[in-house]
């Protein structure tokens, strides 16, 4: 059996976000066994699994991907919608679009540490939207 | 419930390519609601989801990617297969070997900008084989 | 229909390791269609799918993250749990924290080439839960 449910995200400043209690908040009861998928539908922000305690974390992932692939490389043409634009696809591929989690006795079944980042890659990315799949 | 289908990609140049048509011309009526996974069989090429409108998105990728990882790093050691190869692997492990996107309405719930990129990373991969696995 | 079943796996040593072997041996028969997908219940080691041939992949695999992603980046602030505890949550997002694979008569449907890694990115990540889900 596959479900789905959509979440609409309120704007997040670019950077790095925990949104694990927001995707929870907006989930019904989930079933004792199954797996969770979730994907975003946009193509300049993505979505990853990872540290859920400390903030700096968050911070240095910003950091590490901008030093990573920084905006303005000479020899990118893609730069009508802004020096932003272009890294922040590549970005997204990178972390990629979808992440899936299994579900145990009604759980997410996230390591301890684990959390669901929202990464967003824009200055203004504005609101994301988020469909989640649930099989069971 | 779970079917598959397999998809042999003509040969594609090295490169960022859209296969969104293809992978969809294959595929038979989709179901209302539902989950598809596609899967690349290979080490050195893969798959992500990005911009589906400018061509030159797609030749920022290559150029990025390149950029990020170079042929002839002094300290690699698998070099018996190309130049091209041991960076084709790490690429290819950076964007992943599958992706997964919901299904709405018997249709692929993509957002309106994202499409299915094949990523070609060999000077000369040869045809791809892929496996589509629907869950509904 | 959605199973799961754990799998604690030995102390690897930092670097990435082939796994395939070891999933299997904890399958029971498999369905004869299906998807697994394996999730990795940690923030500094992921998964991915390469070469399964050649050691020197594996080697070329650690060298080139390390060459991507120093350690002691001077702009790092998360450095309480060592120079090598940052790095690995960014390589981690990188290569993800689960693959999903066909299953096809019974058996993973993966290339001749493709093989299950271990990236395991702490200098003592010690032993790392996976739990292996398999959608019929």
């Amino acid at each position: 059996m596959v479900e789905h449910f959509d979440i609409q995200l309120p704007s997040y400043s670019r950077g790095f976000h925990l949104i694990t209690e927001e995707v929870l908040r907006h989930s019904g009861p989930l079933p004792r066994v199954g797996l969770m998928n979730i994907f975003i539908h946009h193509t300049s922000a993505g979505l990853c699994i990872n540290e859920n305690a400390d903030p700096t974390v968050l911070d240095d992932f910003e950091r590490i991907f901008n030093h990573l692939i920084p905006e303005n490389l000479p020899f990118i043409r893609h730069t009508i919608e802004g020096s932003d634009d272009m890294p922040a696809h590549i970005k997204a591929s990178m972390v990629g679009s979808s992440v899936s989690i299994p579900i145990k006795d009604g759980r997410l079944a996230l390591g301890i540490w684990q959390g669901i980042y929202l990464c967003e890659f824009r200055n203004r990315g504005g609101s994301r939207k988020l469909t989640v799949t649930i099989s069971s």
